[in-house]
């Protein structure tokens, strides 16, 4: 006889009989049902969740591939020549007059408005500043054009008739695009994005996107014109405000990123352009100062044109031992769910099962009282076993 | 009899065998225990696992969520009045003159000093210039304030009574606070803040954070006076570093992020306010030249004040079939931890359970030798299975 | 007899029997095999595993940590003086004229050219804008460098002999280096780099790491050359763009991260170094205007230099009972692998083991046509079970 029952085993060395002991792989008893409903349902579970990971996880989702981050530098220059329209004499500026970088991009002047002011007095420019006596205005409080007078005035441009006078820069910049000259030809501008980027899980490489496709600029790749930009983006009547995506998302296992990964390049407007008109457009302002000793007069400039935020977004991916098994476990954990469904099936929902519950609840064997009995193991045994689920 | 033991089975068509081995349902063989504590240990251990898992992964992480990040861009516009004070004439100030962009936010000075200065030779201003002889300077070394010409010199301020004489700038910004000029009112300045948002997982969709509440600028959602940002942040004395911090936590799924989702908006200050004397506080210079065309002279300005940085933290969440499953593969894996842990309680730890044990250990069938034994299966058999886990 | 087939439990209290039922733990029953071959298998495969998690996943990937971002301000301020060699007089210029804040770190110049331009007409000078005749001109185009008057005229520089006469700023700015004033001594001026950071998982604690050293500027932690910077990235010819990285990786449970936490500080080239000449280097313009009223006059200055972006990467650890129990039970799930592949050596791999296979067959009851019997669970059992696996 080759088999020992673990109750009958002699205990002579204890210490080869532990290490016997440890010898031994325990697996689990299983049976096995020749329903084909029961397994076709399993299988459909099973391949139906393979086909889940496979397809969905693996392939799709890369789930063997650790995913990392993009760290970006962007750098944009802009080139050309625009005319200055309405001006007394003609004026040609480069984009060293109107362009001016913003960190993350650039401001393109579409149009502008300059206004001469001196420090001195003058009414406000505001509806908020109307009034009708000196009453109701108050010598020291500070108004939308500069710290009140006390005096109620007349008001140059009309629209209020009267206002408060203040005391600050004047005249005040006249209430909307009122004496706005257009430049003609920025559009024609050409910007180049020199972009470098590095991806986190690619060691100290640097990935020189502007470079990836020869020594010259190349149109709609590290340059575009200004009118490529805004191309779609509405009407720019008062400005714009826009994003420049390079979006990358690179598999770091295809080799030379530098020559297999290409950006998908979008735009899109951010400023408001949904009718209201709160914060539509873009513009801004600078000053320079006559007399740069003391505040005497300066040139406000109000330049209405295109802000362009270029970014970068996206990942890159590379094969990640850990990220593969941390995969596959948790696969081989959903497919124990395909077992759970089919017992469930199994129990519950083949209704004419009834016999087959029978079969497996016989397999259950239901230990009653087995601490009150007081018996040994070899005491308590019979041979009423039903193999019929041998 | 309907039972047919596998090794008996005929293999006349070994097609129909093979189709017929393959539908066979294979699933464990179970024992079942009639005993209360084990039970209800059980049921603990899944109820725990179960509530941990639907109500901190599922509620309270969104678990069934995939988190994306926020894509934003940040404006600023501010508007307002102020006094420089202690200038001869009286001078009124706008946001033009005082705030400047950043491009994360913006700078606004709360006070300043103008110095004056021409190209030529004058005393160092610092201590580390200090000497007492010549022979302490020397010719062509650069120092603080220029590089020395090899004299040392009476030193106008006093403190240090004698420094080297230096080519540079002249004279040289003085140390500390003396004469710097206090902007009054900039506190009252309002900045309207526009914030516009995408969530990488929310398709094409733009967030107009700021146009969400109207087409007015709003007191608390995007127009701030900068008293209120720098509120509860400490002394202003020698300016601020402030973080302005819109954090977004938008459920995608809850229809209309514009309308359903609203950030909490906080400050902190960034520069030093340990007591250390170290990078306190913020300021900035500029320069002027009084002639474009050489460097004769310069008006050299100290600005202190408070510069926001406008940030937008946080992510959005949205359904994902993909997280959801990997989600419940982990847990179901998590629910066999229930089982693994009764079955060591089972084993090892209710000591009045021995005999309990023993049923088990006589489930557990111990094969010797199986290999060695040479006989086949039907050969080694006998019929002493104790039947009594049935 | 201690034991009750569930089949013959009487149903006379039919709550309390449903309540019996339910406090009744059911667990698999299991198989011993004492095969030495198949339980080192299976310890092997357990041990690796095992190994692999903890060392792999808990103890070089911190597992048991939750990672959080990092969020991060950067401020520099440069410091020094410095020569513009061959101007008539002796220009010794300090940071406020060199070096400019760019949002995310400074540029400072290393060598420069001004060109003095007035509103007009004059040749233009770049290759593109070669002519022979005044019919290779279109007046009222827009050139390289202005707005073509239709002239073909002698180009002042000689190469190329005659261009298109333009109207715009003129002269042109020259083509290449020559004119470039270089500015000695840039290279020893200091930057003091203020960087206040916050890990979104640490609640609202400040990290100013700047601080964590001390109240004085100190060399190698948050004061740094230029020359220090750019050591060891090349030459500088035309400037040069450079990422001066501060790497965090900060784990939060080890106590006060402004002790415990230090960055790796390392400098990475961004501009093209590959030999090619695509925007190889850094250089941007300025323009001042002689009058702020019209545009008549202005001076052009190119600055070559070296531009640094301040940056922090990196992030924060700290215990998560979540992502614990998360790999935990990953882990469990994983170990289960090592049942999966011992019990495919057991079926499939060990040749010899042809004998144990069968046992395992009998173990496994097929139960075949359970519906078509209609016997009832008492009639179909018979006494044959081998219970050679015992």
């Amino acid at each position: 006889m080759t088999v020992a029952s673990s109750s009958t085993r002699p205990s002579s060395s204890s210490c080869s009989s532990m290490l016997s002991s440890l010898l031994v792989y325990t697996t689990t008893r299983e049976v096995r049902i020749h329903e084909p409903s029961l397994a076709l349902a399993y299988y459909a579970c099973v391949g139906l969740l393979m086909l889940y990971i496979i397809l969905g996880d693996f392939v799709a989702g890369h789930a063997y591939q650790a995913s990392c981050t993009l760290v970006s530098s962007v750098d944009t220059k802009a080139k050309g020549q625009a005319i200055v329209e309405n001006l007394p004499g003609k004026t040609v500026l480069d984009a060293s007059d109107l362009v001016t970088s913003t960190g993350d991009g650039f401001f393109a002047a579409t149009s502008l408005r300059t206004t001469q002011q001196l420090m001195g007095t003058c009414a406000g420019v505001r509806t908020s500043e109307q009034c009708t006596v000196d009453g109701d205005c108050k010598a020291g409080a500070m108004a939308w054009s500069g710290e009140q007078t006390g005096k109620c005035v007349d008001n140059p441009s009309g629209t209020p008739p009267k206002t408060c006078e203040v005391y600050g820069w004047c005249p005040g910049e006249p209430e909307g695009e009122a004496g706005t000259h257009d430049v003609q030809g920025v559009g024609n501008f050409t910007v180049f994005a020199r972009i470098n980027s590095r991806f986190e899980c690619d060691g100290g490489r640097t990935y020189r996107y502007t470079n990836a496709l020869g020594s010259e600029p190349t149109p709609g790749v590290n340059l575009f014109t200004i009118n490529e930009m805004i191309e779609g983006l509405g009407e720019l009547d008062a400005g714009m405000d826009v994003a420049l995506t390079f979006a990358f998302n690179c598999d770091l296992d295809r080799g030379d990123v530098q020559k297999t990964c290409t950006p998908s390049i979008s735009t899109r407007r951010l400023d408001n352009v949904d009718g209201s008109t709160l914060s539509e457009g873009y513009n801004l302002r600078t000053v320079t100062y006559g007399d740069s000793i003391s505040w005497d007069n300066r040139t406000l400039t109000k330049w209405y044109g295109i802000r362009v935020r270029v970014r970068t977004v996206g990942r890159g991916r590379r094969f990640s031992a850990s990220e593969t098994f941390a995969h596959i476990g948790s696969g081989v954990a959903m497919l124990g769910v395909a077992a759970v469904i089919t017992d469930f099936l199994l129990m519950y929902v083949f209704r004419h099962r009834a016999q087959l519950y029978e079969l497996l609840a016989q397999r259950k064997v239901l230990v009653a009282d087995a601490t009150g009995s007081g018996g040994t193991a070899e005491e308590i045994t019979d041979d009423n076993e039903q193999p019929l689920l041998r």
